[in-house]
């Protein structure tokens, strides 16, 4: 764990939507969401969950790390599939509820635990109607059998 | 209430991932993540909440809806502040918990309550290894006070 704390959000509006203290406003389970864009060109690559743990090690390290609500613990992104997240900027929200990161993607330049890109490669509309989706990206960057195993 | 209900999301993670139906995958308060970035430049404005109801209204009206949890009701983003959202595209993640909007904003061309084009208008660092922010943009393109009243 590193070597400090968050103190608690303000109950008073201004001082959390317009001061400088940063006081993550943690939801019942402890976590703020996390949105992860390309540092290049704002693709938005993946959407995780962050406890004050992995706030505070990507604050110290650099590092994008994240809260696996799965897998219930820390999860450094690409510690796996080497698709490392070297993080250039960090910005918070007005209510201090979500955190966005902007990140450089090391290894195959993939976020995506399918290999692709981005999480986000496939677009929604209505067909004839009906809610449906589309392939947006089919690229994969990595095989995810060989990355994760089989 | 629009004249479509969503399917359960599939038990079977390939048909969820790689599956062409729309799915959404809500939480317990039966809510999906909904990142919202500008059509224009991918700048991220906002994060936000959709219910069912709140994605079959953006769906069937190409304008954004969302769910307030503040407020427990549909909430049509920019009624009371003209700000509307015209939907470009929609998007949704691999295991279809999160959504991705793109938008033109209509009216001050501003999302964040407070005036500014983004709610992400403040960094986050360490400064001597304390947590703290720093506004990064404090262009407001309107006046709270006067478009919600005082």
């Amino acid at each position: 764990m590193s070597g400090f704390d968050f103190d608690a959000p303000s109950a008073d509006k201004k001082i959390l939507e317009e001061g400088l203290a940063f006081t993550p406003k943690f939801d019942d389970h402890g976590l703020v969401t996390a949105v992860v864009t390309d540092a290049r060109d704002g693709e938005l690559l993946m959407v995780a969950h962050m406890n004050a743990e992995a706030i505070a090690l990507t604050l110290d390290t650099g590092i994008g790390h994240y809260y696996s609500r799965s897998r219930a613990k820390i999860w450094k992104k690409g510690e796996s599939s080497g698709n490392l997240q070297t993080v250039k900027e960090i910005r918070v929200d007005c209510d201090q509820d979500a955190i966005w990161l902007k990140v450089e993607v090391a290894g195959h330049d993939a976020t995506c635990h399918t290999g692709r890109r981005s999480c986000f490669y496939r677009t929604a509309q209505l067909a004839d109607g009906k809610p449906s989706l589309e392939i947006a990206d089919d690229h994969r960057h990595f095989d995810p059998g060989d990355v994760y195993g089989h």
